[in-house]
């Protein structure tokens, strides 16, 4: 994906603009020498990485539609969003780094981290208010906190259903990171009878993506994955695979929840998904959602052309292996 | 102001729908019974209790500007706004009950109460995005959040410059509850002229109600208060009576913080903001701004009529003991 990240160039330069002006506004709000620190540890989050996949999902689909204004103002909002969500889960689950910077809350405690998330959240509003793609970011808005909801509790839970899963993959990545940033570039572009399709190839690639995230934890080495693998393990985290292990075994995964794994412990239990067969199940229902997101696009009557970024993705994120 | 209170029986019908139909949309999005749960918490922490203050005043000024529509529907983002700030606010400092209900942090812990506080910005957000008078309300947001900034770091702070404390007030209190709410109800009105003149009286008129609530945090009894009196200087809070102590004296209020006080130490704490002159010279200096907050109103060049409204409401809270 070249084009990614020749988008990312020139969006990062609008995004760092943006900022600037942000802090300088806050500088005419108050003097105070502190607050103006814990809200440049924003600019500093922002623009130490991330992939700025949702403004370059909205900014294809844009394209897609036939939309020809510079939009990338607009696809600021996305990323502020991105980051007010980062920073509130970055609380939640104690994280103490990202892309490298120590987080808000250890930097600053809870409540700063709290604030700067709800100020970044207020941004992201501020941008997206007035446009056509307000109404598709306000259910986007909705589904991923119900989503985060039900992530932080799924660990609290010794036993969930397919159906809680699946909803949580579906809203926290499915929606959040593919359905409605396709659907807000449509909506930019005045192409509202694009939303169908969006969601019809949005949901099995999102789907397929999430239990990839999810095998990728399970079979990389924590080199290549960039933290340590087994984090779900670690976390008591459910997932396509944990629930199979849990419905057709005797095995009792929840027994490593915060613990630290001795290499015995990880072979052991790369040895039940494997022999399970929890490993081969999931990996097939993501072949499936992957195959399924094709046919969406395959059978959507758009012409070659306007496909072939879509089929780009799908192959993209096909064969990622990190 | 009787009023005030029509106005709240109205207001709290229609809030109570839209947040009946806000839990129904949840339900759709996700059948998680615990979810659920979560967020018909929203409906029970909105409706226990609050005086809509902020809807009232724009309800005040949207009339006083022309308005002839029925806008309560608009106004209930105000409030939702408000419950928002309330849960996170919870979070940062530890409260246990908000109008005789448990916190949700409390009930559910802090994550799912910042989720819950960031799912009523979004609700707020989503009905304020396409009014007239959404440039406003984002600016109040932005206020009131590095408000809270300055007010959560002031307690971790041993001095302060007057400057902070007067940011404090200016962001917190009266850009939040008096300035933008009656700018807001001008912006739906279609009346911006308005703005210069609320922003002359709202003003003074919050700094005279905030001082006026410090006041009473040092001088009225628990009992009238509804909570335990000199919370501020527990807490370690900064206000014009603990500066004018801190500047003036050799005494070091900051020895009473997170202490328990005793009938000694009360009488002690009075004595010295009595005898140090700090009570009369914030008492002067709460009875300048209600005066400024007149004056603003006597040379606005409104008919009397159209002052009556703003000039009550100064005299209702000038008349307040609680």
């Amino acid at each position: 994906m070249q084009e990614a990240i020749a988008f990312k160039e020139r969006f990062d330069r609008v995004l760092g603009r943006y900022l600037d002006r942000k802090i300088k506004e806050v500088r005419k709000t108050t003097s105070d020498p502190y607050v103006l620190e814990v809200v440049k540890h924003a600019r500093v989050l922002l623009m130490a990485g991330g992939k700025r996949v949702r403004p370059f999902l909205a900014f294809l689909s844009y394209r897609a539609a036939g939309g020809k204004k510079d939009i990338l103002e607009i696809l600021v909002g996305l990323e502020l969003f991105h980051a007010f969500a980062l920073v509130h889960d970055d609380i939640m689950d104690r994280g103490l780094e990202r892309h490298g910077v120590a987080t808000t809350h250890r930097l600053h405690g809870d409540a700063q981290a709290i604030l700067l998330g709800d100020l970044l959240f207020e941004w992201a509003n501020a941008i997206i208010a007035r446009t056509a793609g307000q109404p598709i970011f306000s259910h986007m808005v909705q589904e991923v906190i119900l989503g985060q909801m039900l992530d932080v509790d799924a660990i609290r839970r010794e036993k969930v259903s397919d159906e809680f899963i699946r909803d949580k993959m579906r809203l926290k990545t499915a929606s959040y990171t593919f359905i409605r940033p396709l659907q807000f570039g449509a909506a930019l572009a005045g192409k509202p009878k694009m939303f169908a399709l969006y969601e019809r190839f949005g949901l099995p690639l999102g789907l397929a993506f999430q239990i990839q995230d999810d095998l990728l934890d399970l079979t990389a080495s924590s080199e290549k994955l960039g933290k340590s693998a087994f984090n779900d393990i670690r976390e008591g985290q459910k997932t396509v695979f944990t629930q199979f292990v849990s419905q057709n075994t005797k095995y009792d995964l929840g027994k490593y929840k915060n613990k630290k794994l001795s290499e015995q412990d990880k072979k052991k239990i790369r040895k039940i998904l494997e022999e399970s067969g929890a490993i081969e199940y999931g990996s097939k229902m993501m072949e499936w959602y992957f195959e399924e997101a094709e046919t969406a696009m395959r059978e959507s009557g758009l012409p070659i052309e306007k496909r072939i970024p879509f089929l780009e993705m799908i192959a993209y994120i096909r064969g990622r292996a990190y």
